[in-house]
């Protein structure tokens, strides 16, 4: 083991196909809590790591806003409703679809699989703001890669 | 320094009156992200925080439900509205409130503030549920102590 | 319940006495894991709570550096030592003693208790950065006031 | 987006090649701090889903130990030293070696890279626990597996 050699994998990004965006990952013991289970916060972080790398993906090819960090989309609200626990070492997938694009805000849609079991259920509200935190319009690029690719009508 | 002493403080449990829990914490680092402002996961962290605290001091001198770990709360469904950022160091306050005492569930209302100024309100729903994860009857002494202490009309 | 009211309690900000600082805390769901116990990497979270709540200790009164953002201490090095684990509901201390100051680093060593029971130990060592990420001396308000309250020989 | 569709995808599990093996991750919000860099804390988190995925490699095809949750490595010690910093949207590479296989426990390398850079490097040690946190031997074919795939001179 040396440096030098080249990185030999990329981190998971999901793909996006039939109108969503497909995002695995696996629970390690980090996400788990006493319970056995995986503690209610982090589904959060599952959602956003998914969303992240949907981004990366819409992006590729255009301008990038997200990925070079021009701008982000912050949450305003999110309601989560947890239907069944996941456990250590349980393969997930993160399902995103984004069910409405405004002029600097949007809604997504997020539900945490494990097989074909719904998990978790997320919608998600957010705005998208420029590197001072103000409210900024979502480029048009990236707002038209979004309702192509990853809306319930795509 | 030396082993043998006794320890010295409490951790901050919070207050009740006035018909809520009010849970005081600081914004450390590790609830921090790249944005400096605390990451959007982490209120739930909070959030939890405070109901633990709540029911501590809620059981104290009844039978010991949750502190003893015979009964737990587990989330079913949350709504979080972010109305504005908190930063490291910020020093915050939980306020907690239980609108809604039944058999063996409950629904929480929790504001996050700075000050005067509410960051984060959270609606939360919760199931009790015993050692085995199956729903559980709320303890009684705990459900009268809810009602008189912490419910908006207490 | 209503906005308005201020805050009713502090955060726990811990103790200085015998040379040492004495940081409480107590372990929620969110600092375990699916094998009953706290995560290892939590202690790490606990020991740099318990360094910022000393720093803010250290600086009142004084100018503040760590407080208002003008120096951070960022790790560069740290030993880990786990013991014997700690649960869900623990209340633990975690105590601090600088052991050697330098001009822009300091070396800390930390131990979490439970009652007597050392269960992490942590060596810690960190660099004086200011705003731009750069070495920094310590103050010198700051270096004494570690050195006469918070060292072993103090 | 319909339930029912098969998995489209598996987590990053990395790769096992020149004795060591390599995970790759990419640094999300939830992984940095108001520094705008990673917490601390967050490379035991990223060097433990390093050697979780190592073990579900090396398991494969073998008595399933670690992955059926039969065993688990608790970490005894760990020795970190930060070299230099990663930032949001990085891709990061956990390079894990085995350096020392005993009975019932054993010492890890392992190095965080961005590029040909070492961001982090970590000594570990861990110890072989049984479902009832007891000592354990490591099982002989995941002891053969690693001496003969993650070990310096493998």
């Amino acid at each position: 083991m040396h440096a030098g050699t080249p990185l030999s994998t990329a981190p998971a990004r999901g793909v996006i196909n039939g109108g969503a965006h497909r995002y695995p990952l696996r629970v390690y013991y980090e996400d788990t809590d006493a319970g056995g289970i995986v503690y209610y916060a982090n589904y959060l972080k599952f959602a956003e790591r998914a969303r992240t790398e949907m981004m990366h993906l819409l992006e590729a090819g255009y301008a990038e806003g997200v990925t070079s960090g021009e701008i982000a989309f912050a949450v305003r609200r999110c309601e989560v409703d947890y239907l069944a626990p996941a456990s250590l070492n349980d393969v997930l997938e993160v399902r995103t679809t984004i069910s409405q694009t405004r002029g600097a805000s949007m809604n997504g849609h997020q539900t945490v699989y494990r097989g074909d079991e719904e998990l978790v259920r997320l919608e998600v509200g957010m705005a998208c703001l420029n590197r001072d935190g103000c409210p900024a319009r979502i480029p048009n690029d990236l707002k038209n890669a979004i309702q192509s690719r990853t809306s319930p009508s795509s």
